[in-house]
């Protein structure tokens, strides 16, 4: 068995990312990297491009699903690109990519994504105080069934820490 | 052109589907089938179920569009059954398959429809306190781009007269 | 049990469809209409609008799956349509809708529509002598797991007449 | 841009793969990863494993793509694994995840991918007198479009040689 661990990185794209989303998601790149997992992310803009350049700068490997069916729409940081042409349905194969999620801000797309994931009963952080359309089911539930807790956390460093946690639980 | 309008009724499957659910979801599908509109489901059980024999009791026409690739999975209200063998995934196209969508409770899988729906601006309804994951966004936007405001509902009638008047808008 | 009998049609696109195609395509939509079966299709022109039009215009029933994700894109005698947003991959949809499959011509997209029915054991026949991507294939298997034959047939009222025999066996 | 040349290599699952097939197919893998490409397949047995583990023993980088919605049903060989849950509608983004293609053998799946990537005008080099259903195709055109030669090889060197020329033509 040669694979490592996949930890898939959500967020906002380009419209709706600021300077401090780009910095967060960056450092989760980082983070990823130097704890030796694979980064996946929908590999666009934003949050996409901001940890897959953090991965890449500290010599992670990075793959980006991109809702195009052409690899040349994703961003310059994606080792490996997996192009869909299936538009925004791609926001499912993200999930089932992951062996954990962390969510940095968001709008819909993140949401539908975090919904996703919780039906897989994938592992999920996310960074507190972002404006994310995840924030009324950080620290609970999505659903009445209780598959999975969002976890809420402050820093690049505890979300990378904490979701390399609950995957190996 | 032939084509008549697709309305979507979302909301709980089996799990967490009330009576209540139940009764708002068999009118909503009854309403649909009186304004000869096309009734389109996830095609299993709970709100998809009871909408389609609604509409079906009404002589109206349903679509199911379901998980399994097999179409024996689909409830027996049906008149069409598109079996996609993609999961949940097959959420993303019970939303491009759309005019207009009716949200009878329901929770993380409704949500990532609702998002689905959000992310093409499709006209969108909701029925008040039935405790949906969608609650957090009746009356309001799923995120910044306001693309499309989730309109809250009282009754089965008052959703599809509702859903009607945004599909002509 | 309300569903009827669901009969895909597949064959060449306006690109690549001859008069000859055409009448074909309208005559089996016609009989697949008299025998009180719902006609699928990939939704947009050539032996998909032909067979559409002439299940329409014996008062049949008609689903277009389309790659698009706007409706918009269906030919005019879609009753119902699915835009899948999913380019070319909705092929294994069409398959999957499928209880029988008629094949009328076609290239590569055609051939892997039969691929796909086969792999899923779909009953399938083809027009014979149309300039198929199919034809290496026709009343023969597509490998050696023998899974499906596809049975070779002159006219549009044999394929018909046959793929009822075969749904029903 | 740090993303390498993707290489898919698509044929026989176990049923139906020789030690022939997979001696080849080994081979072509480790060719595959000696030219520094990225090795993309289904992540299933057969010329799948085959392949990617001649990429593994020679230090190359593997991404199987598979139909299952969990990660441990891929190959053990597979550096990433994207499990799609859409069945075997996978073999589309197989086929759109390519530069290039590689076909050993295989039945209708492979010939399903073979559509696919011909649609997308994917370059194909296919191993010759393998008793494959792509067997029709090389050398030729899959349809009258003529959008793309499948090209016939004898060796797992020239399969990578000529693969890696057509890309970069």
């Amino acid at each position: 068995m040669v694979r490592k661990r996949q930890i898939l990185v959500i967020g906002n794209n380009t419209n709706g990312c600021t300077p401090k989303h780009e910095k967060i998601a960056y450092d989760i790149g980082s983070e990823i990297a130097k704890s030796d997992s694979v980064l996946i992310s929908g590999g666009l803009g934003g949050v996409m491009e901001a940890s897959s350049h953090g991965a890449h700068d500290a010599n992670g490997f990075t793959v980006g699903i991109i809702p195009q069916d052409d690899a040349s729409f994703a961003n310059e940081f994606c080792d490996v690109v997996i192009p869909t042409g299936m538009g925004l349905t791609r926001d499912y194969l993200n999930a089932l990519s992951a062996d954990g999620v962390i969510i940095v801000g968001g709008g819909s797309g993140t949401l539908s994504e975090a919904c996703a994931s919780y039906m897989h009963k994938k592992p999920m952080v996310a960074i507190k105080n972002l404006g994310s359309s995840v924030d009324p089911y950080i620290d609970g539930y999505i659903d009445h069934r209780k598959n999975i807790k969002i976890i809420g956390v402050d820093t690049a460093q505890e979300a990378v820490k904490k979701i390399l946690e609950l995957i190996t639980a």
